[in-house]
Formats: structure tokens, C-alpha cells, sequence
């Protein structure tokens, strides 16, 4: 991508980068840190799943898998590991940070048993936590902490996916005998992919548009019979979801209801009730703000997949890039003999990228849970808090998501046809993983929200300006769009650009400077679609529905560039806790990768506004490629190693060594027929005459 | 990623477009136009696809699904569809290319068909074909074409992927016996990988060193049984390489020799020979080009692999398009009413480009397949030929294989939580052309193959060129850096570029500024390479290939790019062939939507080499959001119907018409709800004070 002229006159080699940081990383403490606020509760988890038994098991069919990992679920609570977050009233600990990092660890084990463990206790049972009140705790938490009932969270429904307020199913309160009716109404309706319908769940919390003479007061949630031992309660069906992509040791299904009674008291009713007189009552007068209030609670979810997400991707990055460290093309007496296949650029440029994000998810994700804690534990809970929360949330787990099966794939395809082998690990979480990206909210309708609370944002900024302000924006864009036009700007810089590369990149992969860029571009993106969008309010809703469809790619990428600006930030502030000033150089230096990444990857943007000029942006690739990926080369083991995933975690033959062991035994095999004299000749290939 | 000031006035929507072609596709003609040459092939392939005995079986155990696969082999050759490509002397039809056709369909009923068959007579027949003599061929051919001997291709080894000269497998010719002698010297020469060798396979082609008289000829292909009724014959051992991320109906395993004697005669002689006094004899004198020749009988298994990237592709888009023109996100009462999800920009983003990338992958295909058939056929087989063929091969397999996964995800991700049932066939689909990326050649390393012949022929041209010319090459060089550098050419079109969008797109948006910059992206990066890589031939090897090392990103790039033009020629060039005027404005649409998505892929490229400006470059994106793809919305499904898959083939039953019949009884009940007046009211939200 550069242009000769603006190259460096000699090429740079690992060899020859000066080591800047003689001590490196110190790996026992950047473990430590990693682990973070909650690393006894991740220690504590990773200890326990050491053991055989809660871990994937090859070649099982189908019901043996739901079999095993329901199993499994019986083996957490008898080691008491999966009531951290319910309350101490019942047996819990109130510890919802510690519960969430807990739990993402098992991913390790098998991404199953997280998401079936998930669905139990953290959407089941934590519907009835949040929506219920303590008549509901009493009675139901004990039996679905213990596992003797296991539940389904009946809400998405096959003809709704992400869009919950519209859902079909209906409960109608019926004064004669104070009951709720539950009702399917028609086909699309039915409740689909619900984990523990198919087989396991003997109740449900299910959601419906709660009707109470003859108004309908949106969503509500209700606890409901589903299963004896003989089979459905009458009025209740289903169908088994069968196998899918991925998550087979869990049990997805679909529910309908046709005339299903519960009495009254099993609406969860901690946001909305009905009085034995028939009359609804709500704390929320706002039926949408009710809404939203109830499916708050399901960001745990968001929250939990952020970091399974990030812990899948260490373990598939500490697979490949030990695998890449011992891996030769090994060719007898070549001048290359001692290469080992990360020394090659392009697997340089494959993996560690892959490795500076895998960090920045991680530092995003602790501020997350530490977002979370605070709000569910109540430290931290004003209605600003839940908001902050949930788009953090929105924001972080696509983009975590959607990097856990690019980093995934990337490993999988650097490892070979080794890495295609299931006993190698990557092919199947990644196959685990895959629903990640559409399941607790598709991403790309998460990423829509996350738009909407940017543009709300602005505009907010935007209605408390007077007048004069108003001017003045509207000109300051004119303004940026007249200068960009004629390239003011990019050719201002030009000029002061054209000196050595050193110079020209220095400014640009200072702290400062990555910061600036990247927030500039969301800055930029948001104010050019609320610019655009304005007119919609003086729309008919269809025409303002097609204003909104034409700007929705934007919308979304913005999203995505205000995330992976929170990414960033997270990983900087990460590097000021740091004090060994090895680990802070490289960890500084594995920030700029990230960071320069993300602006390489969108340097079309950068040129075209006029943020960076061609030599500039032609310096941050040079950067990365001679001077970021040589040292981090270097750096990558034990950036891995501090991982902290021991032998039985990791399971992966490929990086345990073997592959060093059988390389060691082919050169020693040719050295000593080199040395005895017994190594055949090569033909010759015959002169040119 | 626009500036307001470049947008138009007024928003297109879909609507609003005037439509250029009221006639639309002709579906039945473009459909025969994309089967191309081989037509016939193709549809009597799938004609017999529509056989559930031929399908992929859900539920099986690993042992299951190896033995169905097994089996279904056998029904091919009872239908009489395998030995198209075999000699018309032992049965055969001497039809290369139909055969290759007729393969790829396979994909429709299960990849691991398609891989086990080509393990069967597309490797391991194919090797005693082609690398095999008339002796060989009468003695061997009959029994691998009926399936009595099920064989493996023995090549892989676990120290060596793509490396194929460095294996470490030895066969030394014994004089006192006249036999060959296999040895597996130590664990890393071990074979792997190999289809056929864990269970099925009762001989082996397998390649080795050859040693005779002490001197190594380099790499030749043995003919050796390996299995009787009660297991591994004498000196053979072997390992089974377990369940797989995919393709499990095929048994992939591992295999070692100790001492393991076979009939001279048993050396597959057409490259090379030993005689009954033990002296070897070659053909071919160079024993490097005796190797490539060997090695370029694979190159089959290569075009096959692209056409089966490009079957699978059509199926996910046919599966994700049907799907997302009937999907509704329903709101009773909404203004929106009327809208699937396909009606989403962003939808649209994500689908569109790859219905356009997957055009390009048939007609690229087509003419890979072609001139594979030139060559095998022997019709145009020269080494010019056969050295185009495999260039050709290994620049579109890489894209098309990583296209097929990239799109298969797309569309699952599309499809929501249905895409990711196993029903529904995308994960599945995916799981089993995973391995296609890094197998018959990773990827990586055919595109540095690639990369290596560009800058042959770049040197070529160069070496030819008298002293004057190349004078005048240099400067040309720096002249260009010059312009780059100052932006002078960035700034001339600017100053050109201020009028409306439509001008200014006008011209990037032509057939041929398309293939200009295409074009010259190529040639300014092989060019750009040359320049940086002329130094190595005065280098030390060790600091050569240092210098190649820190070049090898970019030459993987070049590479790409290359191949990305070569389909966009095809693309092109197919425009050509039709007649009917509505299915060329389409096609002509989409075309341009490949191209333009290719430039604005590399768009910073673009901006950095001053081959476009600001202005121009944000108007390709407007033009792809705002004309092209409402304009192929449209015709969508005409496009993935022109695939010509009958429901049988289909097999997604998202894709069987029953979401929209789902939608149907969904707003039916609705509307019935509100005109019986029995429709709840809706809660209202209690007003502001």
C-alpha cells in the first residue's frame, strides 16, 4: 500500500529493532490484572473446571449432550457455585459482579454449559428475582437455585425476534375465577429457541401482552406450569427446535398456549399488578418507560456475552500463537531453518492485531461489569445509571461478539487442517460462539439503539443551545463541509508532511492524537446524521420511516465507531494502572496497534475528510508493519501466557508442545544423517547449456 | 461516511426510482447462462440431488455419517455419474470439464459428498491417472472407478502442509528385491489428514522422497495397498484424526510406513521411472519442473473447490434473500406495515454486494473450468497453458472459498435465530466448507504463488527492455511517487470534480474507469513490490529473505487484488454474451455494484495514490446506497431464482414460503381483531403536566 518513495532506505527486521524494553512483561502480575476486580470469583470458577466432568464431551449424540450438561448444571449447584447473584434472603450472596465473571469463565468448559447455566439461573431465575416480588422470591427462588425446577424464559417468539413489544401471546385476566388465560393467537406467535423447552423445563416465565378489561398494558411477565412427569400441562405444546449450528448441549424449543390458566398471583408483578378487584396498578405510570424498565433487566445477559466473548478469544489466541511460536516449514538446511511460522509477516499481521483487540475487549468489558454491579447491587442505580449501562452494553457486545468469531476463524485458519480438528477446540467454540451475534439482542439492532442514544444525546446538547449557538453550528458545518470539499485541510497538512516518515508518523501514534481521531470520527459521523435526519420531525411517518432506512448503514457504523472508541478508552486508562514500566511499554505499544488499527481500517474516512494526509496515512501502515508487529512478535507469548489458562483449560494438542517436540525430532533426524554422512544426494538439476 | 454538502437534494428511496427496466431478468434464460457450458452435466447432477438418500442426514454419530457418505459413493457409481473424467479405454468419457461441473453440485446435498467423492476418484483415481502409465491404468482404474478399492491420497503430512517438496517420507529403491521400501522417518512425516485413511481406505497413492542409489529424485507417487479384511497390512500403522469442525461424513485419518516393500512396478512412472537395473530416468531433465508437473495435476481439485464455493454461495443467498423478502418485523398498525426486513439499507448492505460477488465467482468460474478442461482435455495444453491454469486457479480459489464463508455467515447472521437451526442448512453448510479455505493449497500460500508469478512476469517484461527503456521505467517511477507525494493529481481532479454528483460519479461509474482503476491497482502495487524487491538478488539468502518477509503483506495483497480483477473481467466479459435488455441493465447493475464495492473496499488505496478524489470517492458509496441497491432490491429474487435450486434442493424451510404464510395469518388475525371491534385498547401513557 506505500509508495516507494515514502519508505524507510533499510528495511527494518525483528532482529534489528533496538529492544526498547529489556524486562517485558511481567506475566504473574498482568494475569492478575486482567482477572480484575472479580479474579477470585474468575479464579475460583477456572479451578473448579479443571475437572473432566463439567467439560465438552466429543461424540456424544444429541440427548446425550442435553443430558450431560443438564448434568453438569446439578454439579455447579452442588458446588455452589451459581447463587452468588440471588439474595442472601434466600441463600445468595447479592454479588452480581462476581456472578457474572464466574460464569463467563465456563465458556472454557464448554460454551453450553454457560449458556444453559445462563439460561436457569440468569434469565430464568433472574426474571423472577428482578420482575417478581418477595412472594415470588420465597416461593420460587429455592427450587430454581436448587435446579429442582428447571425453567424456561419464554419471550422471543418465532415471528419476533429483538422487537419484544410486539409479541403476539396474550394474558387475559378473567375476574370469574382470578386467573390469568394464557393465549397463542396464531402460528408466528409461538415461543421459539428456548433454551430448557425442549426437554428440561418444567416452568416458565413467560411474556405477554397483558390484558385487563379490555386494555392491553403492553409486556408482562408470568410465571407459568409447563411440565409434569407425564408430559405438557393440558392447553400447553411445543416442538423441539432440533439441532442447531452450535450449543447442542442445550435443549431450544418452542412453547404455545392455548386457554392456559394461572392464578393472579403469578403475574411477576414488581412493575405492574392486578388487584383482586380486577384493577391494574403500576409504580410507572409510562407504559413505554415500564416497558423498558422491565426489559432492563435482561442486559445481564448483554453483559455476560461481552465477556464470554472476550474469554473465548484468549483461549483462541493462546492456542494459535503458541502454535505459531513452534510451527515450522521445516526445509533441511534451508537459510530459514530456525523460522518459526509467527515470524512471518502475514501470520504477524493475522494474529496480533487480534491480540490488541482481545486486550481492549477485555478492559472494556471490566468497566462494564463494574457498570453493572453498580447498578444491580444498588450502589450505582439512578435511572442515568440503567441508561449509561444498557448502552454500554449495546455498544460493547456486538462488537466483542462479532471479534470472538473473526478471532476464532483467524486461529482455526493459522493453524491449518490442525486447526479444523475438533479435538483443537477452535472449530467448535466458534460454531458455540456463532449465536452469539443475534441471540440477547441481534447485534445490528443493538447497534441501532446505540445509534438512537447518540443522536439523543447530541440533540439534547443541541435544544439547550440558544439561537445564536444554533447559527454558529450550522455554519462550523458549512464550514467543514467547504474545506473538505477543496481539500484545504488534507493539503495543509501535505505541506507540513513532508519530511521523514519518523516525523510524520509521530504525531499521528502519540496517545493524544489516536484520541483525538477517533473521537473526532464519531463527533463527525453523529453530527452529519443528525444533520440529516432533522427533517424528520417535519415528516410523514412513512416518509420519515425511508429518511431514517437511507442513513441506517451510517447510523450503524457510527455505533460501531463509538464502541470501538469506548474500546480504546477503556485500554488506555488500563495502561495508567500500570506500574512496571516493561509490562506499561508493551501494553503501551499493544494500545497503539489497536488504536492505529482501528484508524487504518478506517483511513478511506480519515482522507476523505481531511483528518489525515496520504503520506500520513501511508506512515501508520509502514508503523504498524515494521516497527508495531516486529516488536510485538516478540512480546506475544508471554502477552498470551497472561492469559493465566493452565494446560486443562486450554485442552488443545497443538498447543501443548507436541507440535515443538515433533519439530525438534525431524531436525535432530536430519542433523545426524547430515552428520553420518548418509543423507542422500540430491539430483541435479542439469546445466543450461 | 458522506458530507451533507455532496449529498443529493431529495432522498431516493426504493420507490422513487424510476425503473430502467420494466422487463426485468429473464429468470429461464439467465438461469441455462449460469450453468454455463457444462449445463447438461450440472442438471442431470442435481436432477439426481433431489434423492433424500443422496442428502445429508441430521443425528447421525460420527461412525454413522462415515458410513452413509461411504455408501452414498456407491450410488453414484451405480448411477453411472463418476467416471465422466476417466480414459474412454477402461469405460471412461474422457470429459474433464463435465466431470468437474457435475461434482461441484454435489455440494447441494452434503460437502462431505462432494469431498469424499473427490477424495475417491479426484485424488486418489486421479493420481494413478495422470501421474500413473497404460499399466497402471488397466490394472488399477477399474477397481478405484467401481469403488471396490476405496483409496487415500497420502501427501499431507503432519510437519508439512502446503509444502509438498519438503515432506519427509522416504521410498528407497532395493536392488536385491526390486522393490521399494517405504519409511516414515520420524512423527512429524507421519501422514494426515487424508480422507479415506481411518477407515474406508484399502490402498494409497503415496508420495515420498525417492531415493535410489543414493541419490533423492525429489518427490514421487507410489501405488500401495494398505488394508486387508483384518486391518493394516504389515509395517503400516495409522491413527484416525477424530471428529472434525466439519465434513464428517468423511473419514480423515493418519498413516506411517516402517519398512514397507512394494513392486517396482508399483512407482506411478510418468514423470519418472527406475528401470529393471535400477537406474531412474525422467522425462522431464529439471527436477524442479518434474516436481511442479507432478504437483500440477492437483490443481483439479483447486477449479473444483471454487465451483463448489460458489454453489454453496448461491444456495445461502437464495436461502437468506427468499427469506428476508418475506420476513416482516410486524407492528399491528404501523406505517410500516408493509415492509420485510430485505427493505432495510442496511439489509440490503449486507446482502447485495455478495449477490453481486457471487455472480462474479460463476462467471470467473466458468472461465477457470474452461481452461482447466483446455488442458486436461489436451486441446490447449501447453506450458504456457497448464502454468495460466494454475495462476488462474490459485487466485480464484482463495477468494472464492474465503467469499463462500464470508457469505454463508452473512446470510446466516440475516436469517436471525432461524438461520442458526440446523434445519435451516447455513451452519451446517458453513461448518463443512470451513476446511476449503486452508485445503489442496491454504489459501496464504496460493496467493504468495500468485504474487511470485506477477512479479515474474513483471520482470519478464523488464528483462527484455533495453537500457533506454528501463531509464525511462525508473523515472517513470519517481515521477509518479513525485505526483503522488504533492497530491498534484489528487488536486487536478478536485478542481474537475466540483459539479453535481452525477457528474461526478458519471465517469468512475463507467464500464471502463472501473477497469482502470482495477487494472491499475494491480500493476502500481506488482510495480511498487518489483521496485522494493529488486534489491534482494545482490542480497545474502538470510537478509533476502528478510526483505521478502517484510514485503509479504502487501504481496498477499497484490495477489488479492489480482484475482479480484480477474472477476471482474469475467463478470464483464459475460455481459457481453446477453442479449435480453433487462436482464443486461440488471446484470450491468450488478456488476457495477461489484466493481464499485471493490474500489470502495480499498477506497483509502485510492485516495492515497491520488487516483481519486475526495468528492469522487464519497460519491461511489452515495451511488451504491442511493441507486444501486434500491435499483437491485428489486430484483433480488429474480437474481437468486436465475440459481435454478428446486425446493428439493433447497431443503431451508425458511426458505419454503412458510414465514410469509406465517405473516399472512398473523395480520389476518389482526385485521379481523380490529374490524370485529374486539381489539384491546391500548394502555395510554398519562399526559405531561
Amino acid at each position: 500500500m506505500t509508495q516507494l518513495a515514502d519508505r524507510p532506505h533499510s528495511t527494518v527486521s525483528a532482529a534489528s529493532v533496538p529492544s526498547l524494553a529489556p524486562s517485558g512483561v511481567d506475566v504473574a502480575w498482568l494475569g492478575g490484572y486482567l482477572l480484575g476486580q472479580w479474579a477470585d470469583a474468575r479464579r475460583h470458577s477456572r479451578a473448579l473446571l479443571v475437572d473432566p466432568a463439567l467439560q465438552r464431551q466429543e461424540g456424544l449424540s444429541l440427548a446425550e449432550q442435553r443430558q450431560r450438561v443438564f448434568e453438569q448444571l446439578g454439579l455447579l449447584v452442588e458446588k455452589g457455585v451459581v447463587h452468588r447473584a440471588f439474595p442472601k434472603s434466600v441463600g445468595g450472596e447479592d454479588d452480581h459482579g462476581g456472578n457474572i465473571a464466574s460464569f463467563e469463565e465456563l465458556v472454557t468448559a464448554d460454551p453450553s454449559l454457560q449458556i444453559k447455566s445462563g439460561v436457569q439461573w440468569g434469565l430464568f431465575g433472574a426474571a423472577v428475582l428482578h420482575l417478581g416480588t418477595e412472594r415470588h422470591h420465597q416461593r420460587l427462588l429455592p427450587d430454581i437455585m436448587s435446579l429442582k425446577v428447571p425453567g424456561a424464559f419464554a419471550m422471543t417468539e418465532t415471528g419476533h425476534g429483538s422487537d419484544v413489544a410486539a409479541i403476539g401471546t396474550t394474558a387475559t385476566y378473567d375476574p370469574a375465577t382470578d386467573e390469568f388465560v394464557l393465549q397463542t393467537p396464531f402460528r408466528a406467535a409461538w415461543k421459539d429457541y428456548l433454551g430448557n423447552a425442549a426437554v428440561h423445563g418444567t416452568a416458565a416465565v413467560v411474556f405477554a401482552q397483558l390484558i385487563v378489561a379490555g386494555t392491553n398494558h403492553g409486556v408482562h411477565a408470568l410465571y407459568v406450569p409447563l411440565r409434569d412427569e407425564s408430559g405438557f400441562l393440558p392447553g400447553i405444546g411445543g416442538e423441539d427446535d432440533g439441532p442447531k449450528g452450535g450449543l447442542n448441549g442445550i435443549d431450544n424449543g418452542r412453547l404455545h398456549f392455548d386457554g392456559v390458566r394461572v392464578p393472579r398471583e403469578n403475574l411477576l408483578n414488581r412493575y405492574g399488578d392486578v388487584d383482586e378487584n380486577g384493577v391494574y396498578s403500576s409504580s410507572i405510570a409510562s407504559p413505554g418507560r415500564r416497558f423498558f424498565t422491565m426489559i432492563g433487566t435482561l442486559v445481564q445477559g448483554r453483559v455476560s456475552l461481552d465477556g464470554a466473548a472476550t474469554v473465548a478469544s484468549k483461549l483462541a489466541l493462546d492456542i494459535a500463537i503458541t502454535y505459531g511460536s513452534q510451527r515450522r516449514q521445516f526445509v533441511a538446511g534451508s537459510p530459514t531453518d530456525e523460522e518459526v511460522i509467527l515470524d512471518y509477516q502475514r501470520h504477524q499481521r493475522r494474529l496480533l492485531p487480534r491480540l490488541a483487540t482481545t486486550y481492549a475487549m477485555s478492559f472494556a468489558h471490566e468497566k462494564l461489569l463494574t457498570a453493572f454491579d453498580g447498578v444491580f447491587s444498588g450502589a450505582h442505580a439512578t435511572d442515568a445509571d440503567r441508561e449509561d449501562l444498557e448502552t454500554l452494553a449495546a455498544a460493547l457486545k456486538p462488537l466483542s461478539t462479532w471479534n470472538a468469531l473473526d478471532i476464532l476463524q483467524e486461529a482455526r485458519e493459522a493453524c491449518g487442517g490442525a486447526g479444523f480438528l475438533a479435538e483443537n477446540r477452535l472449530t467448535q467454540l466458534r460454531a458455540d460462539l456463532d449465536v452469539y451475534v443475534t441471540f440477547e439482542g441481534d447485534n445490528t439492532v443493538l447497534l441501532q439503539l446505540v445509534a438512537k442514544r447518540l443522536l439523543t444525546d447530541y440533540s439534547r446538547k443541541f435544544a439547550t443551545a440558544d439561537a445564536g449557538a444554533l447559527a454558529g453550528f450550522v455554519a462550523g458545518q458549512v464550514g467543514e463541509a467547504a474545506v473538505n470539499r477543496s481539500g484545504l485541510r488534507r493539503l495543509a497538512q501535505n505541506v507540513s508532511d513532508r519530511g521523514s516518515i519518523a516525523r510524520s508518523v509521530g504525531s499521528v501514534r502519540e496517545e493524544a492524537s489516536q484520541r483525538q481521531l477517533l473521537t473526532d470520527r464519531v463527533q463527525t459521523m453523529v453530527a452529519a446524521l443528525a444533520g440529516r435526519l432533522r427533517p424528520a420531525s417535519k415528516l410523514a411517518p412513512a416518509e420519515a420511516a425511508a429518511l431514517f432506512n437511507s442513513n441506517q448503514n451510517e447510523l450503524i457504523e457510527a455505533a460501531k465507531a463509538h464502541g470501538e472508541l469506548l474500546q480504546w478508552e477503556a485500554f488506555t486508562d488500563a495502561l495508567a494502572g500500570i506500574e512496571h514500566a516493561g509490562t506499561r511499554e508493551v501494553l503501551t505499544w499493544l494500545r497503539d496497534l489497536f488504536g492505529l488499527s482501528l484508524i487504518e481500517k478506517n483511513l478511506a474516512w480519515y482522507l476523505i475528510n481531511g483528518r489525515l494526509s496520504a503520506a500520513r496515512a501511508t506512515a501508520i501502515t509502514d508503523y504498524i508493519d515494521d516497527r508495531l508487529l516486529p516488536r510485538l512478535r516478540d512480546q506475544a507469548l508471554p502477552l498470551v501466557e497472561a492469559f493465566g489458562f493452565t494446560p486443562e483449560l486450554v485442552r488443545a494438542p497443538i498447543a501443548s508442545g507436541a507440535e515443538r517436540e515433533r519439530q525438534d525430532e525431524a531436525r535432530e533426524y536430519f542433523r545426524a544423517q547430515r552428520e553420518s554422512g548418509t543423507a542422500p544426494v540430491r539430483e541435479k538439476s542439469p546445466k543450461r547449456r
